[in-house]
């Protein structure tokens, strides 16, 4: 069911603890959505834990304090920024997929597989639970600060794109304010490379094609790639956007190789042009600039079928 | 004289026609604010012009429509985001240097040259020329916004540099709201490069080399290597600040070859380390984050010597 934010604020009234699920392959968004709830509900009394299918990287650590690993009993389950079950990761699928009590999201896209489902088209997550944290008449501290603010700069690359709205600029100033540690954010998610990424961006940047007078570009990383560079997949979330940054590309593909030799593919583009469209064609989705899917076939062939899906979309 | 804002509206009261001066080597801050103002100026009936001792890079098209070479007569000559005289190009240092009557900047080493200064420590100028704007009573429509936003969004990198301030993030806010086309400031100053300089970015980061326990890296640049990329100098604002990026560096160096065979450094540090205390070593100087000196010896020798300082820094 569909609900409010009112709703949602009633919702956790009920309970007393609660088990926070974060996507698989978490990123800045999921993590700093969730730990901003956790934080959040212990001003109030409440207890809960905040768990992810895949190993939490090590650059996040700063969006909590002590171990999250003891195990609690939990109440009721809310998943944050999870636009569908499937994102949850096979294990937590499998686990929690259908007793999920509240997803709180901002995916246009979300399946809905919750009891209660909450979406507003906001820039990132995080931002929904700024507006919940409001709702529920708790006061932001500076932990909870940095952890919205960095929901909000990962998904929109630090005010970068046309995702940003006026209210996340707002936010971001009364985040500040309220003592968000905006520096430590910023240098983490934005200006800090290891030399495995920027082995693997250097190979992965040679294998850059152009098609359609160069307005599409698509690159492609192998896992063979990911062990040459000593890399992984964790420290790799900003490399779907490199394509797009080409000058004259308006469609950015990034084919990625999985562990499990399926090919998981981002696209990124500039208007007009639709990626979540693209997308949907092979069973993907997500936002008008910014989507994925995924291919179990060979790397020639997926990239023959989304140059002929992207022929489409361009004439 | 050091003068409020009020005064400075005071002073452009006076006159009908401006010259508006930019830094050599002009960025946004200095052309978001010049343009800026002139569509400011024009709102009250006045004329202006803005100019360059350098030419203005096509990138920057965007702030202002219509050709800006018609030479037209003028009452007074107003600068904006020049710390320093010097900084004019020595053509227009010569010609204007002891001339102006209004110099806006926000640069604390501001140098006095003007007959009036005003000076403010906000991120960029351009958020001084917000606050004249407002001080005027001008309305400011979606032409001042855009160019006002991207004199903010580049000396912050995007809202991401320490540098950024709540008020920042309001401005900005508001400049969306009046039309600001953000999009487009922020694809062509952050999300635009050029193949060749994607090129000559990997020949440059296979140099790298760390020192000190990875404290230290130093990556170089040649002739060559501009020559087999097709790059230039010209599109290689960024490339500095590549080697700090890398994780544990605290203080990153780039060496770059110039056309004469000279050696031009840049160093980039983290907190405590002195960029400017190391190039003045060399006869440099700049900032304590960031600072700049010359070699005139060989690539080697050059490194030798900075490791020497920087060891010296280090311990």
């Amino acid at each position: 069911m569909r609900i409010t934010l009112k709703d949602c604020a009633e919702i956790i009234g009920r309970y007393n603890s609660f088990l926070i699920l974060t996507h698989a392959s978490p990123d800045g968004d999921t993590l700093g959505s969730a730990f901003a709830l956790k934080k959040a509900l212990e001003k109030l009394g409440k207890t809960s834990q905040v768990v992810c299918n895949d190993e939490i990287p090590q650059k996040y650590s700063f969006l909590w304090e002590g171990t999250d690993n003891d195990e609690i009993k939990y109440e009721a389950i809310i998943a944050v920024d999870i636009a569908d079950r499937n994102l949850l990761g096979e294990k937590f699928n499998g686990i929690y997929g259908d007793r999920v009590m509240l997803a709180i999201d901002h995916h246009l896209s979300h399946r809905d597989y919750a009891e209660n489902t909450y979406v507003c088209d906001k820039a990132a997550t995080a931002e929904n639970i700024y507006g919940l944290i409001n709702e529920l008449g708790i006061e932001i501290d500076s932990g909870i600060a940095t952890c919205i603010y960095c929901g909000m700069a990962t998904d929109t690359g630090c005010f970068l794109f046309t995702n940003t709205t006026p209210d996340t600029h707002r936010i971001a100033a009364e985040l500040m304010e309220k003592g968000a540690d905006f520096a430590i954010v910023n240098k983490k998610m934005f200006e800090t490379k290891t030399m495995s990424y920027l082995k693997l961006e250097q190979m992965a940047l040679a294998t850059v094609q152009t098609y359609f007078d160069g307005k599409c570009a698509i690159m492609h990383i192998t896992q063979d790639m990911f062990r040459e560079s000593n890399s992984n997949e964790g420290e790799c979330d900003g490399i779907a956007s490199l394509p797009r940054k080409i000058e004259g590309v308006q469609i950015g593909i990034t084919v990625r190789e999985k562990p499990n030799g399926a090919f998981k593919v981002s696209i990124r583009t500039v208007e007009p042009y639709d990626a979540a469209k693209i997308c949907a064609l092979f069973g993907g989705g997500g936002h008008n600039r910014a989507a994925g899917c995924e291919f179990i076939c060979s790397l020639e062939d997926t990239k023959k079928a989304l140059l002929k899906a992207v022929e489409a979309e361009i004439i």
